[in-house]
């Protein structure tokens, strides 16, 4: 991992937070910003929390990291190689602070944007810096899920898309590069894929919220934490994935079209779902069960990192 | 677990073998049977094999458990609490087998049903003994992801259901019980979905088939092994599920209309994932990797046995 660089957190929301903790523990200094100075305090505390907890659970952290908060955005952005900024989702918003940033910060340092909804173009396209200026949208907390996805507009160059992924996959990160805006980029696609229809089973009346649950993380979710579903399906045919496809090909197409994942969600299912819900973690237990599963995913990810192999 | 039980396995291709190592784990005496005696050697081998690696994994292996092949089925089935086929997807085949099993085994023994793609009502139904031969579709291998899809056909009593979810659940396994049959049951359809919008995004130029893999083990993937898709939005709203349908549920709808699940396979992006897949493991490491895969499973399973919370 890199070390002795400079980063700027512009928001100090879930997010910023969980980006503040994946460049400390790379080693980075860095800088926390919020346009409600009054969160900051609370948001140092939580990223300074972090790191020993990731420690204690077997990741490596860096040392010579710093966190400090910084009220002012000129001085916030003094020094930066890097600028991330994970805002509220409002256009207009992250339109005007990109052009804050791109008039404040170092002329070599480069401006990442967390949208997850925004395609760069809507936002990004005015600012004489554009060229420096990307959707590099990571996945919720940042520090534990370390996808990061890239998402060049039309102006950017590869040298541009390049520059993002060396200092992402410097602190450890995954940068995955997408070759176009796209609604919802490939993350939240293929999640809406599974959630939709995850919701149309249990308001056809095929299962119980928590059946489906159980079906995934006792069978898709556990394969799917070490490969994706094109290796998932290269292992699963003697002769690779071609093989898989002329096996099986014409059942994924057949089984598509029988897919409901363009039906909406029905008031009746939310409520069936969000019943479910209450009976397995009741109310009270939501911020245990919360810890809970962070702890989970910091113990996969140094299982991981263990076993090699997940690249 | 249960211990001191008797299950008859009947097909010894890669599901029985997983079936019979997880009958075998949980301390049953296992009897393999399969139509091409020439096959139960290696299969039996193979069983044998899986307990001791599954155990330097960190999983438990009951004591007591025992495993012998029989060519014959009337003497594989003789004293069977429990009988699992498990033979290619044939209706005809599978229905001449069961009439074979009813006939056969003893009155008391509950006959599981492996298939992925038949419903229970096209091979079961007439059976005098069908009320005890039911859909029990596992994942693949099914000694490494617990998920048992139970199926009940209409002529099923909450009873009949109640007895397979006792057994299975006796071996460790994870029954999930479906209402009613439909295709695909829910497994493969949540697979369905996440892989023909993967195929699409590949064909569609967004998204190299490498950086498709990336984004669900480096993110979804991690977070569905320990929950599934209610669960993890449950966990992302101050106020639970119903709470994260109010704010989010309308862009899941938007987006659920823009997804190409209904999309056939192109042939050209067939090609693309599959010489991806050759570059990132060569012909000559398939075998390697896929015992890496199966050893990160049963590491995975360890900590979330170790862990708790994953129930």
């Amino acid at each position: 991992m890199s070390t002795g660089c400079r980063v700027t957190i512009a928001g100090a929301g879930l997010i910023g937070r969980g980006w503040a903790a994946a460049f400390l523990r790379a080693g980075w200094e860095v800088v926390l910003w919020d346009a409600a100075p009054g969160v900051l305090p609370a948001a140092a505390e939580w990223v300074r929390a972090a790191l020993p907890e990731m420690e204690a659970a077997g990741l490596a952290v860096a040392p010579g990291g710093g966190l400090r908060a910084e009220p002012d955005l000129a001085a916030a952005l003094a020094g930066a190689d890097y600028v991330q900024e994970s805002v509220p989702e409002d256009r207009d918003a992250k339109a005007a602070l990109f052009a804050r940033l791109d008039a404040l910060a170092p002329p070599g340092a480069l401006l990442g944007s967390s949208t997850s909804t925004i395609a760069g173009s809507l936002f990004l396209a005015d600012l004489p810096g554009r060229s420096r200026a990307m959707v590099a949208h990571p996945a919720n907390p940042p520090h534990l899920m370390p996808v990061v996805e890239l998402v060049p507009s039309p102006w950017h160059a590869a040298a541009d898309t390049a520059r993002f992924s060396a200092v992402l996959a410097g602190i450890g990160q995954v940068p995955v590069v997408l070759k176009r805006e796209i609604e919802g980029f490939v993350m939240n696609r293929l999640q809406t894929a599974v959630v939709n229809e995850a919701v149309a089973l249990v308001a056809q009346g095929v299962i119980d919220p928590e059946g489906l649950d159980a079906v995934m993380k006792h069978s898709l979710g556990l394969r799917w934490a070490f490969m994706g579903p094109f290796e998932t399906m290269d292992l699963n045919a003697p002769d690779g994935f071609a093989d898989y496809a002329r096996r099986y090909g014409r059942f994924y197409e057949a089984m598509g079209r029988t897919l409901s994942v363009a039906d909406g969600w029905p008031a009746e299912a939310v409520e069936r779902i969000e019943a479910a819900r209450r009976l397995a973690t009741p109310r009270a237990s939501v911020g245990a069960r919360m810890r809970w599963r962070d702890r989970a995913l910091m113990r996969l990810l140094a299982l991981r990192s263990g076993m090699g192999g997940t690249s």
